[in-house]
C-alpha cells in the first residue's frame, strides 16, 4: 500500500451485523482511526437501525447484502452463518478484483472440502476457493496473511488451543503418544445470536453444561489440522466445550505430557521466547494462572502453563474474549496485518 | 370432603408441563403427600419425557392435552396459554362435574370481560365462565376459594402489589389522591420459556430493563380491579415492571402517601396485626427490608414497610418468588384450602 | 493552556488506584492520548504491581500516596476513601500551584460542612477548601468547570438522578408539592472493593436488595442540593436504592408530576432540546427505554422519558456506568474541560 | 436403634450454622420429620438470630458452641473451620458416649495424620481420633457408617470424584499407567463464607477461575487416598479446580484410558449396574451429559460418561450440588444410614 493511502481512510463493508460477532466488528472498526465502515448489512434486519436491535443509541441503518456496491471498498469483512459466504465471495470476486476479504465463517478455514464436510455435516459450497484463503491465527502465520487477498478468520476454540499448544508442540516437547486434551469453557456468545431454548437466560444462568465432548465439536478438526501442521505428524485431540453462565469469554486448560525435567519456569521460558514479539499475546509467571477477566474487551491472548508436582504433565490455561482474539479483534489484527497498519490500531 | 377421601390420594392433572411454572407445579406437587399425579400434559413436547425437556433425571411421559381421561379426577391444574384455558375447562364441565379446577392463566381473573379484552388485546374466550371463578389470592379470598370448584390463580406481580397494599389500604390509610407508584422487578422464568431474543443469556445477563412501565403492563388492569374492591372507590396505578439478570423471584417496591403521623413501628404492626395468621405472609421489622433471597424457592411473602423520614410516604417492599407464591405454590395453597388440607402441605 | 502545551503530554498522577474507580481512571487514561500517567498509587497494595491486584498483565508498580512528587504535575486524580482527600490537596496546594485537582470521594461535593457531616456521619476534615471546588456535572457546570483549578467530581446516582430530573425542572414542569420519587438501581461495583459479607458473589447473585431507602442514602444530600439550585426552590426527595447482581451499570427510575397536557413527545422533545449539543448525553425516542445496557463500559447517560397513560405523571428512565459517567468517565470528562481539550478524548 | 426410639424424634445439634454447609444443614434437618433440632452454635454470631446472618424470617436463635449440653443428644453435626473439630469430640465422648458425630471439616477423612499435614499445612490436632472415623462417602462405605459412631464426611470435590470414578476403577478398566485427570468447576459457596477479595460479586462475575491446579489443592490427598483404596494400588491423580460464577453446584470432567473396544453403552452398563439401587446417584444415558442442573439443590449424583471416538479415552461427567451432596445432603443421608432411618428422609 503506497504512501498516499494511508493518509485517506480505507473504505470497508460488514457484512452479518446482527449477530454477536458481527456487531463487535462494527464497535472495533467504528474506534479504528484507518476505517470508514461504508456498509453494514445483515438480510434479518435490513432497514432497521442498529439501535433498533442493540441497546445503544446508535442509528447506522442496517442494509441488506445485496445493497452493498463492493466496487471501491479495500476489504469486506464477512460475518455471516456457514456455507453463505460463497455468493459474497464470488461477487466481490468478480466485480472489484483488489478488495480484500476476511472471512469469519469456517466456509475457509479447512484446506480440504471432505474435513468441512466430516464436521459441518454439509457439503462444501466452493471447494475451488479453499486454496485461495489463508488461515487467520495471526501469530503462527503473519507473513502470508500479510501477502493474501483472502483470509479465514480462526474459529474461538482453535485460536485459545492452537495458541496454547503451539510453543510446545513446535519445540518438539509433547508426547504425541498421549492425547492432547483440551477442557474449553465459553461464554454464551460463541454460540451466536439465535432464539434458541438452550440459550435462554433461564437455562444458562446458575448453570454450566459440558457439549459436544470428547470427538464432536465441529472446531476438532479445525484444531487438529493447525496443530498437525505444526507438528509435521498426526496428532490425538480430546476437546470437551463446556457453555458457562457469562455473556464473553473463553478459556482452554489444557493437559499434555512433556519431558519429567521441565519444570514450570522451563516451560514458562519457551512460551515467553515464542511470544516475545507479540502484542497481543502475554505469557503470565508461573504462580498466576490465566482467567476469563484477563481478556474480557481486549484481543489478547493471555497464557499460563505449569508443570504438574507429580506427573509428568502440563497444564496450559489459555484465556481470549470469543468476540475479541476469538473474532472480531483478530480479524481486525489480520486487516491492519493486510494493509500493514500498526497491528494494534483499533484494538485494545 | 369425607375422611375416607383424605385417607387416600387425591387424584390431578397438571396442564403445560413444559413452562417454568407448570414443571414448579409438578415438582411441588410430588413432594405433596395427598397427591397422585395423574397425567402431565404439554401438546409441544407431547410423547417426551420430561428428562428431555429439562435437566432432571425424572422419566415421566408428558402427554398431548386430550389423552387426559378427566373422569375419576379430584383436580386439574391448567398452565396453559393465555386463552387456551377454555376447552378444557368445557371439557371437564362436561364430562366430569365434580373436578376442580385451578387455572394458572389470565383467563379468568377479570371480573369483566371486557376489562381482559382491554388489557389483552385479544376477545375473551369464554366471557360466561368469569363469575364462576373465584380470584385465588389465599389470604383475602380464602373462605371464596374453599367454597369454590373454579379458582383463577393470580398473577404474579399482582399477587406482590396486592399483598403489600392490602393492610393499610383495608385501614383507609393510604391517601388516595396520590397515585399508588409500583416499581417493580421480576425474575427471567417470570416471562416463560419462549425462545426469544430478549430472554436469551447474553440479552439479559449483566443488564437490568425497565418494560411496560407506566400503565402499559397487562397485570395493572388485574391490581386495579383487585384493590379497587378493597378500597371501596377507584384506585391510580402507576406500575413500573423492571425485568432483572435472576432466573426467579420477584420484588415490588411500592410508595403510598400515609398520614405523616404513623411511624414506621405503626405501619409495620398494621401489617403484622393484618397477617398474624398467615402461614405464608412474613413482616419483616423496620429495620429490615426485603429481599428477593427472603423468599426465592418457597411459597413465602416478605413484606417490609418503612415510614419515609423526610415527606408523608411509607415504602412498602413485598417480595415473593414468582413460580412460588407467585404461580405454582399459590396454586397448591389454593388446592389445600379447597380440599381443606393443611393449607402448608407440599409447600416450604 | 497554550498551544505548545497541547503538543506535549499532560503529566497526571492517580491516587487511589486499587479501588473500582481508581482502576478504571488508570484504564481510561492509558487510552487518552494527552496524558503521561506519573503515578498511580494505592497505601494498602503499596509495592504491588497492577497485575498482582487485578486480572490483567499490565505490570506497573503502584506507589504510597506519600511518594508522589507534585511539582511539575499537571493534575492529579484523588480516588480515596472519604475523608482522606485533605492531607494530599493540602501538599499540592502547597507545593505546585498549579496542578489542577479532580477529587472522586464526596469530601468537597457540598457547599455546607454541616450537610455533609448530616449524610456523612463525621466532621468535615477541611471544611474551608469547600468553596473552591466546583460540583463536577459536566453538562450542568461545565463552565464553573473550565474556569476552576479544583472540581469535586459527582457521586454516581446524584450523576444519573439529576441529569434525569434537569431538564423538566429548569423548565418549571415539575409539581414540587409532590416529591421526586427516585428508585434507583445499582451495580455492585459502586459499592466499592471491600471485603465484606454483603458483597460476596454467594450474597448478591440471584439477589436484588434495597436498601437505606426513602431519605437515608448518603447521595439524597447531593442530589437534594443540587436540584434545590436548578430549582430555586426547596425539593423532596424520595430515594430508594437497590442492589442489583450486575457488576457495572445504574438506572434510576424517577417519578414526577408534571402538567396533564404534555405527551411523551413533548417531554422527550424538552429532553432533547437540552441536551442537544451533549456528546454524552443521549435522549431515546419515547418507545424506547433506557437499560443497563445503554451505557455500560461508556462515559454515556442514556435518558428516556414517559407519560403515564392514565395520571399527570412522567416517568424517566436515566442510565450511566458507575464506573463510566458515575466516576471515572467524568473524572476525564472534567479533566478535558479543565485543559480545553476535545471533550471526548480517552472516552467513549 | 429399637422401634420406640424412633416414634420420638431424634436430637441433635448443629455447630457452625453460620457457614454455607452449616446453614443448608440446618434447613434441610429442619424438613426432616424425625429430627428435632435442639441446638445451632456459631462462636461468631452468637446471640444474633439466624434471619440476621441470613435473608430469612426464620428467628432461631445462635447459641455459642460452649452452650450446647451434649446429654442426651442423639447425633451432632460438626460444621467447623478445619482443625476446630477436636475440642468439641472430646467433649462428646467425655460426657454423652452414646451421641454420634459427623463431621463435615476435613479433619477426620485421612487415615494418616501426616497425610493430612502434607495438605493442610498444619499439625494434627487429634490424630489419635483418625481411625475412630469412617469416611462417609455413603455410595462406597454404606456398611461402616451404619456401623460407626463417628463419621467423617467428605469433601464436595472428592464426592464428585470418587463416585465418578468407581464403577471403572472397581471393575478394573481403568489403565492407571496414564493419570486420571479431573477437571472440575465449582461454584462459590465451595469456597465457604468469608469476607475475601476474591469472593466478592466484581471479582467473580463474568469470570472462571483455575486454582490450585495440577497437584496442589486439599481435596486432591482426598481423592487419592479414597481411588487407591479401590484400586488396591496407587493411582495418580491430576486434579485442577475451577472457580465459576455460580452460587453452588459442581461439576467434574474426569478423563480416563480404558480398553479400545468399551463403547459408551457398555460403560453406561457399568455404571448403572454400580449404582442400580442407590437412590441418590443417577446414571444418564449416552446422549446426554450431566449439568450443574441435574443436581442444584438436590443430594443427587448425576453421571454421564462417553467413550471418545478417535482414542482409547472415556470420559465422565460427574454432578452433585457442593451444599447438597457434597456437605449437608450427605451428611443427612449418613445421619439416617446411622440412625436406620429411610435413607432419603429429608432429602430431596
Amino acid at each position: 500500500m503506497g504512501k498516499l493511502k494511508t493518509l485517506s481512510k480505507l473504505k470497508v463493508a460488514i457484512y452479518g451485523v446482527s449477530g454477536y460477532a458481527g456487531y463487535e466488528l462494527y464497535k472495533t472498526l467504528k474506534r479504528h482511526r484507518k476505517v470508514e465502515i461504508e456498509y453494514v448489512t445483515a438480510d434479518s434486519s435490513a432497514g432497521k437501525k442498529i439501535s433498533e436491535i442493540y441497546p445503544t443509541t446508535d442509528d447506522r441503518r442496517i442494509l441488506k447484502n445485496e445493497e452493498v456496491d463492493v466496487g471501491g471498498l479495500d476489504a469486506v469483512f464477512l460475518s455471516l452463518p456457514h456455507g453463505a459466504a460463497r455468493g459474497v465471495v464470488e461477487k466481490i470476486v468478480g466485480k472489484s478484483p483488489s478488495t480484500k476479504i476476511i472471512d469469519l465463517s469456517a466456509d475457509y478455514r479447512f484446506d480440504d472440502a471432505d474435513e468441512y464436510e466430516k464436521w459441518y455435516g454439509q457439503k462444501h459450497t466452493s471447494p475451488d476457493f479453499l486454496e485461495d484463503f489463508v488461515y487467520g491465527l495471526t501469530e503462527v502465520n503473519r507473513e502470508a496473511i500479510r501477502k493474501s487477498r483472502f483470509v479465514a478468520n480462526p474459529g474461538c476454540y482453535p485460536t485459545a488451543a492452537i495458541l496454547g499448544v503451539y510453543p510446545l508442540l513446535k519445540a518438539k516437547l509433547i508426547d504425541l503418544s498421549y492425547p492432547i486434551i483440551i477442557d474449553a469453557k465459553s461464554g454464551v456468545t460463541g454460540a451466536g445470536r439465535k432464539p434458541e431454548l438452550r440459550l435462554l437466560f433461564a437455562e444458562v444462568n446458575e448453570n454450566l453444561s459440558p457439549y459436544n465432548i470428547g470427538y464432536v465439536h465441529r472446531h476438532t478438526g479445525e484444531i487438529e489440522q493447525e496443530l498437525k501442521k505444526v507438528a509435521g505428524t498426526a496428532i490425538t485431540i480430546v476437546f470437551s466445550p463446556h457453555l458457562v453462565p457469562i455473556t464473553r469469554g473463553m478459556l482452554n486448560t489444557i493437559y499434555v505430557k512433556i519431558p519429567t525435567e521441565l519444570a514450570t519456569e522451563d516451560l514458562t521460558n519457551i512460551f515467553r521466547k515464542t511470544y516475545h514479539d507479540e502484542a497481543f499475546v502475554n505469557v503470565l509467571s508461573g504462580s498466576s494462572i490465566a482467567t476469563f477477566q484477563h481478556t474480557i474487551n481486549t484481543n489478547l491472548c493471555v497464557i499460563s502453563v505449569k508443570k504438574v508436582e507429580n506427573s509428568p504433565f502440563a497444564i496450559i490455561v489459555s484465556s481470549i474474549d470469543n468476540l475479541g482474539k476469538g473474532a472480531a479483534g483478530q480479524a481486525v489484527q489480520n486487516f491492519n496485518v493486510m494493509f500493514e497498519l500498526a497491528e494494534s490500531e483499533g484494538l485494545v
